[in-house]
């Protein structure tokens, strides 16, 4: 036994010394879990190796090999690592370049710095452009676990973004990803926030508007929660996919295209938030605002046009909410040097028949095609927004825009433009309706009293064709006949649901069963 | 082709039908990660396979074996599964009793219920009493993902939660764990909210007040980010983790008990909220009540005092700030049917000198063995605090506790209930101040100039305490000398690192490089 003299108030003490500890080895032998996150780097440790190195769950370590290191968050395990060993998962195997377990070199590193700007985001404070360019960063870099992005996701929905902030926000998410060059303006852009079945607006809106010699650089989502996103509908009729290259070259000789959004890095840090936030199905409104304006900026937008669907059952349920959204969207598009126009129309029931991408891809042709069961109120909303673009871009005189815009699909050049577009993203510019398959499994809701519509939920009929398989069936859906005021007999059809097989097509009828997707009085 | 019939304004249309779709397939080849989560049960689906059933990542699913079945939650993989396969981490696989590759059913499940409750609180709902319980119950029955807890954690504190919210959650966590039996009352308790170094009055006050017939089933935390929790110093001498009957004999035969606070269920769902909430480092004022109210409910405590120290580098700033959180700990308290009493006193400076497990273990014996170089602040407050009790149990008359409290130390009847407890649970009673081994590496931090010590910087000195191996290495840690207002020459030692390597000491000695843990002015 050894002993440490000590003193304190002049008197001397012993203290015995153990020298039977082990030292601190951070060299571990990497193993591989063959599991991949899809984002962060996941490193797995030993229990007890952690504790002695002062690791715990979620803490960062830098992991080297050779000339290479990767930044990883630690899971803790009692039985799959050994001391010695750390468990690695796909990302940070192969970006070690590793083909077989061998020994790497671990360190612990500090928490990114976004973790303290977060931290006063939850305290309700405002962050600096700095704050805000450092947490986008580590989002794009997936440097933040999935708790880290969380808490800065209910943080900006609790405390809310101030215009200056939604501003950095999207300034960041914008320079984080790349950025389309298409020449000079106006480049027409348009977003709907959603939550109406069908509304396949863009769909018509760039042939209409690209026809004329105008540009529209127009990205769309997928669906993640609703039954087709824009981009799943365009899939029905070409791939969606397009470089960057491609699409500057296509806005270049046709005027525009209808690619998907997350085609190549715009706004990358977008798409990370959503993974997180649709689990929480939140929509916090300042990151809203941000990413939609990020990708605008992103392909080179001048003008953005917002459709803000009001109603029941959609995410504006009154016309105070409507007026307060219209303002911040136009607020935040002035600060960002872009000229914004929101449209605010009813949304209180689906815009069109076809809800699913081939059912809404039908929807649409038909229309182009001047097919007189073509849905109307589809067009309708089409003309409107068109008008209003082919308005402020000096091809008709205030007021006359509608009309133009019919013209234009009834002489058949908006067809015509639609099917350029088609080809020159790689799809059959001839498909015709007897093409786009739907079905085959099929069921008509029909109605038990007589009366007239007075409510339609478009959440139930959402729910109803997501359940009947789309979007990733694309035949899938639901077709809905039924609209606001019609009078409606016993047994009159109100809507089709379609999907692949019997065993979809109970989960969709499942989906409303004693609930009431038609209200009728 | 197959045609559908479809009639519309009277118009016959037809439209064509595609038998080609594969029917959905819910029975799955079940396949070992051998990884543990700790908790959640995750099942691992292969992409294309999710797309198909409409199951995203997060989502959860309920798989069945036999007779038995788990829920889980869905991570989605594009390499490690394959179609008709589903990767099992080790809980589920375990849960579900299988010994190889099996078919397995999958079937999807709603979120659960917590989820409605978590989201109106992020929006600022008041939560009822039902709600919490749901929340609750979902936390410890590991039913919620990081996110989904994170969200309610972050809500619950940029939020916070109301008197009411408050009584419910504790309420809500002691009904989800087990209760201690422990007779009749009274039953005293002590809390500590921390951030001072060293600090063990627990191990003092537990034999004074129980030497005199008063009962104190004492339960401790372990450090999470500090170099030491009472139940790591009390480890030195004895084992903590102690079962329900092995307390509740304790607290009947001696009166009291020294345990290790995770010992068995005692209000579960704290644990589980802190392992979210300290990745982000934040303390959610509600929660942090509750968890420490629901502790002391568990174990059937009618009078509580609440350790507030307050002063720079605390927990609690300013006096305003001490006041507010004595009333909240009170007025809970008062709800719940419990005395609370709060005593704040100064926390600007570690009590007593060691810090790290050993180095505080020692600085208790001296003082229960009466040894002069035991540190007379720790000794003070822990007669601050049995005095009160002693007073409270009517052992002393009013004023008169804490000269009764020193009495029975220097008696030795607070050393010999001391080593009464320590071999209830196990340890060795005649442990020496020799036997508790400390470094074997060391380092003294000298001053380099002359003057008064005007601040000590505690959470500099828990770091270092901290880098320096402690609390995981036992005789790890910082013997602390200079204390407030001691007039310094230069060279003169402030304090002592001990490590157990020299790794180690040089990771202790880097966390104070170029920092202030002593101003001296």
């Amino acid at each position: 036994m050894f002993f440490l003299e000590f003193s304190k108030n002049g008197q001397i003490f012993k203290w015995p010394i153990n020298f039977s500890y082990l030292p601190m080895n951070n060299v571990l032998l990497a193993k591989p879990f063959h599991i991949e996150t899809g984002a962060i780097n996941i490193a797995v440790l030993n229990a007890e190796q952690a504790k002695d190195m002062d690791i715990k769950h979620l803490d960062r370590v830098l992991i080297k090999s050779g000339k290479k290191s990767v930044i990883c968050s630690v899971d803790i395990t009692n039985i799959s690592v050994k001391k010695g060993e750390v468990g690695l998962f796909v990302e940070p195997w192969n970006k070690l370049g590793l083909k077989a377990s061998e020994n790497v070199t671990l360190e612990t590193v500090p928490k990114p710095a976004s973790m303290d700007f977060i931290r006063a985001k939850l305290d309700g404070a405002e962050l600096s452009k700095e704050d805000i360019y450092t947490i986008v960063n580590d989002i794009v870099n997936d440097a933040l676990t999935d708790v880290e992005l969380t808490a800065f996701i209910t943080s900006s929905y609790c405390k809310g973004l101030s215009m200056e902030e939604a501003y950095w926000l999207t300034r960041a998410m914008v320079d984080t990803g790349e950025v389309l060059d298409v020449g000079k303006g106006p480049i027409f852009d348009k977003h709907s926030i959603g939550g109406v079945p069908g509304n396949r607006v863009t769909i018509l809106l760039v042939p209409i508007v690209t026809s004329t010699g105008l540009k529209m650089p127009k990205t769309s989502s997928r669906a993640i929660t609703s039954p087709a996103g824009t981009a799943d509908t365009v899939e029905v009729f070409c791939p969606v996919t397009l470089t960057k290259k491609k699409m500057e070259e296509m806005v270049r000789t046709i005027g525009g295209c209808m690619a998907w959004g997350g085609s190549f890095n715009l706004a990358p840090a977008d798409d990370k938030i959503i993974k997180v936030e649709k689990p929480l199905s939140i929509d916090a409104e300042g990151q809203m605002l941000s990413s939609i304006m990020a990708k605008k900026i992103s392909v080179g937008a001048t003008h953005v046009l917002v459709d803000l669907p009001m109603g029941p059952g959609t995410k504006i349920p009154t016309h105070e909410r409507a007026e307060e959204l219209s303002e911040k969207f136009t607020r935040l598009g002035e600060k960002l040097g872009l000229k914004v126009y929101c449209i605010v129309d009813n949304g209180s029931q689906p815009c069109g028949n076809g809800v699913g991408p081939a059912l809404e891809a039908r929807d649409v042709l038909k229309i182009l095609q001047n097919d007189p069961t073509g849905p109307a109120d589809l067009l309708d909303k089409a003309l409107l927004f068109a008008g209003t673009i082919l308005e402020l871009g000096g091809k008709a005189k205030k007021g006359k825009g509608q009309d133009l815009a019919l013209e234009i699909i009834k002489n058949g050049k908006a067809y015509e433009q639609f099917k350029r577009i088609v080809k020159a993203q790689g799809g059959n510019p001839n498909i015709s309706l007897c093409d786009i398959k739907v079905g085959p499994e099929m069921f008509d809701v029909k109605s038990e009293v007589e009366g007239m519509i007075t409510m339609i939920n478009n959440n139930l009929i959402s729910k109803c064709a997501r359940a009947a398989g789309a979007p990733h069936n694309q035949g899938a859906g639901v077709y809905v006949i039924g609209k606001l005021s019609m009078n409606i007999k016993k047994g009159t059809t109100l809507m089709t649901i379609y999907a692949e097989s019997a065993e979809k097509l109970e989960r969709a009828k499942e989906a409303i069963k004693g609930k009431e997707p038609f209200v009728i009085q």
